[in-house]
């Protein structure tokens, strides 16, 4: 066996060059005589890592000194729960933009701790396209506004960040965080998950302006409450090492590829390829407004749904893995995150269009 | 350099047989041509470790079939503020018995969540001993009785499970689980960090008695209540799905070794041979009463501070890694988690004895 092209909407693939790395210094990671999951965080050497590694967030994403990086574990689905804990209170209202299922979720999670607007709403046009922003219902007093820059189940993606003057902006990135440029300075909270283009699961990213750090509650345990973790340079406990070491990882290689122009310029190359492919295919079809297509996730489905299982079995055996779309919406998923290569999109191409010509 | 003795706290060492056959498959997983860490948690592949993992530590625990099985975020540290979210309400108290750091963490982030009465405190005697039962002051209507079998920073250990008649008996287990049998049917609910004793930090294990998860208020967010969790075998979210994959090597090899009676044998030869060393020195001091000391944390001070620091250079240039103590007791510390063979206390022994010959 060898590794496939794996197209997993997450846990997704890493870049094959960080495991290669994690794997040869498993047991000893440099001069610590120990694995770098069997260290102390507060030792020296896990230290010099935790700073590493947000300086190098920091130069990717270019994040401004007023802002704080946090290196936290629960999910995205936790913070879902967390941020209106920290950032609203009971009597006010906070806005949620839902352009699929996350954005539902998020809104969910939150409604125990603070009244949920639902300034927008895809779910009319079953997420195929997002509202234009002139349709939101904003309100100028809300907490925050809340929103899914991508849509991993429906594939819809913003291409710009939506202005949403005098609010903070939060924004669930844990799909396309790190998948190109953004201006930090436009959001209030940046959270992603690991699992897609960070890392591995248990892992949770923030980036938070430091203002807003200021709403945290002293009335909450101090495990939930951001500006202790903030305060704590995200050691108020244990955090997950292993996952943040991978982390650290991920982004020096994103360094090395170049940066996010370049990741950026290739994501786009990778997506312009499938989502070209399939449109002039007679035979596949991507449901979604074309303004609103994802870089990272795309759903496709064939002519009939009996064709389905034979698609998925021969691309396993093409060596192309993790292809079924969520049961939401059917057929087929490619994800590609940052560590899909092009070659990886190119084979899969290649596959659909045999496989297009065989059964079509 | 080779992997040393290492004698951390937290996170501590792991088998390394654990770690050999981790690095081994980093890359290619079982037949999943992926990493463990790059698939799916809803997979067929990686549900099967989890339902594999969890009949593993039931075996070893010899876990009542009443009993659930979580596989969770956050530290334990998290679960400090969860647990009285979920199984007391603000209006009841809950006890809480102090033998340490740890437990006085557990009360201060309760606070907010319920009325923490604390039942029984050692801190006036330093923390070297554990409040006769007797003096005990549990109320009858409490929502349970919070204890930490195991302090790693002052090296106070229960050895036997203490009578609290009526009232679920709440235990931080974090630093003592599966280090020799326990009569689980005991507990209402069981948590611990994986860090020490059950693989990499990111993930808590949960043991927690079915009719307790009734309890679960339905009005806080769902990725909070443990019934959800529960009811979703522990995906109500992407879980920490390296860390779990960790703890089912770590399970295994446990019982490869002989499951808990053997690896409770092998813990109390260490501990006997440590103790042993350090009480007929005339050298090195233990502070903590022979009854109450710890198998797994074993604190110990020279007769001066300023040789500290030579020890501690010594030990290291000896292969015997994170011997210093906390700051918070002082000289230093071994912790003899189950990864820690008895070769290496031998090697401690050693140290120590030709240290005290030199600097006696």
């Amino acid at each position: 066996m060898s590794r496939a092209y794996n197209f997993s909407a997450g846990p997704a693939a890493m870049p094959e060059s960080v495991l290669r790395r994690a794997q040869s210094e498993l047991l000893e990671w440099g001069t610590a005589r120990a694995s770098v999951m069997e260290i102390s965080h507060r030792g020296k050497d896990f230290i010099a890592l935790a700073q590493k590694s947000e300086r190098d967030l920091r130069t990717l994403l270019n994040i401004p000194q007023n802002y704080k990086v946090l290196f936290l574990q629960g999910g995205a689905t936790q913070h879902f729960a967390q941020i209106p804990m920290n950032f609203a209170r009971r009597e006010q209202s906070a806005d949620y933009v839902i352009t699929g299922h996350w954005g539902e979720k998020a809104a969910k999670e939150a409604k125990p701790l603070t009244q949920v607007r639902i300034a927008a709403n895809g779910a009319d046009g079953n997420f195929t396209a997002i509202p234009a922003r002139a349709s939101w219902q904003l309100d100028a007093k809300a907490a925050y506004v809340h929103y899914t820059p991508n849509e991993t189940i429906h594939g819809v993606e913003f291409q710009d960040i939506p202005d949403v003057v005098g609010v903070p902006l939060v924004a669930d990135m844990s799909s396309d965080i790190l998948s190109r440029p953004v201006d930090v300075s436009k959001f209030g909270i940046i959270y992603a998950g690991a699992q897609k283009n960070i890392g591995a699961s248990g892992l949770v990213v923030m980036i938070v302006r430091e203002d807003l750090l200021e709403r945290c509650p002293k009335d909450i345990p101090k495990i939930f409450n951001y500006a202790e973790h903030a305060a704590n340079e995200s050691m108020l406990n244990t955090p997950n090492t292993f996952g943040w070491y991978l982390a650290s990882l991920v982004f020096e290689w994103l360094i090395a590829e170049g940066g996010l122009a370049a990741i950026g310029a290739r994501n786009r190359a990778k997506a312009d390829l499938l989502y070209g492919y399939i449109d002039n295919s007679g035979f596949y079809k991507n449901p979604v407004e074309k303004s609103a297509r994802s870089w990272m996730n795309v759903p496709f489905v064939l002519p009939r749904e009996d064709l389905d299982a034979i698609f998925l079995k021969g691309a396993e055996a093409a060596g192309l893995m993790a292809l079924k779309g969520h049961r939401a919406v059917g057929g087929m998923r490619a994800s590609l995150y940052n560590a899909m290569p092009l070659e990886g999109v190119r084979a899969l191409v290649d596959f659909m269009r045999d496989f297009a010509r065989t059964n079509g």
